[in-house]
């Protein structure tokens, strides 16, 4: 039997705000478990990424037609994987730094994978606004957290700065967008690269 | 037995130049064929649809870092459904134009899929420069076709006119990348979405 340490991993590189991260994020588990893979949730922000390509916006925003076709697309995919999907009538990008944060200082803790999971079903299901207190806070509550202590811990000098160093070690080893895979250095871009990624974790 | 006429039917919208529309030729009509769909192969150019978005180059290019990511996903998939890949040495993107003419004049012509794939080949696998009169003559002649009989039909003003005409109606129906599909008005993009748009199709 296979030691932990040695157990084949895939990192599941996400952004809250990301369309396609969505389904990935409501898969991933199921996938990988089946497939004896684990799964190593890294958060990082887009924002910067689009920034320093001299884009201020989503390229699904900068693109109307693409846009189109990107909630088209998304709307299959969730209606095949059942998948519920309710877009926010307010805004797209959603702000994602707040929750992001929140996700880097719960790296180790046992709630922050239904953490992630539900700021997604927020986002793109119940038409919240992530970047709401009380949206998070009401998560947090949901899982039994302590809302007060989860966003403080997301709120230290050094929480803010490990969300920054993730980011750059994210457009270090080559990822461009989200949600990504990587099998060591392997790079799989895409919900729909999900299944070869975990495929190549295993082999 | 269904008539040709109600065939369930799958538009391919190509692009010679367009690498990931390279796997998408190589495995269409296998599964189409397979499912009982029919195929119609059409023809147009993206480079007007990027010109008119700003863009004078291909995106993969513009942002070296995904184009890196796209030739390394591209080598994933071609190993995998065992297409022989080997990249131009001289130049990406290859100017299509002229094959891309000489297609749409073959519209109704018997050789005109495997003119299209041994295109496709030259570009991909072959190191040709399909842009160069020779490489077409070459492939025109090992399908016992009058190269000059073909180029003539390619270059009148009426051929050249019904590729513009065949873009603009790429553009008019959402189209804004290569290889799309188009199952009615319903549109798939990317060589990864083809097993759903014969789905789509058949269904």
């Amino acid at each position: 039997m296979r030691g932990v340490e040695t157990m084949a991993t895939i990192e599941f590189w996400y952004e809250f705000a990301s369309t396609y991260s969505y389904p990935a994020a409501m898969r991933i588990e199921r996938l990988a478990g089946g497939a004896g893979v684990a799964v190593r949730w890294r958060p990082f922000l887009l924002g910067p990424i689009f920034v320093a390509k001299g884009g201020a916006d989503s390229p699904f925003n900068t693109d109307p037609v693409k846009g189109r076709y990107m909630w088209r697309d998304l709307t299959r995919i969730c209606a095949r994987e059942d998948i519920p999907l309710r877009l926010p009538p307010f805004r797209f990008v959603q702000n994602s730094l707040k929750a992001a944060r929140i996700a880097v200082a719960a790296d180790r803790e046992p709630w922050m994978k239904e953490f992630f999971r539900r700021v997604y079903m927020a986002n793109f299901a119940e038409q919240k606004d992530i970047s709401d207190d009380t949206t998070l806070t009401t998560i947090l509550k949901s899982l039994d957290v302590d809302p007060d202590k989860a966003v403080a811990a997301a709120n230290t000098p050094e929480n803010k700065a490990k969300l920054k160093v993730q980011t750059d070690e994210a457009i270090a080893r080559g990822i461009f967008g989200a949600p990504s895979f990587l099998v060591e250095d392997e790079l799989f871009w895409g919900n729909d690269r999900l299944e070869e990624a975990i495929a190549w974790a295993k082999w």
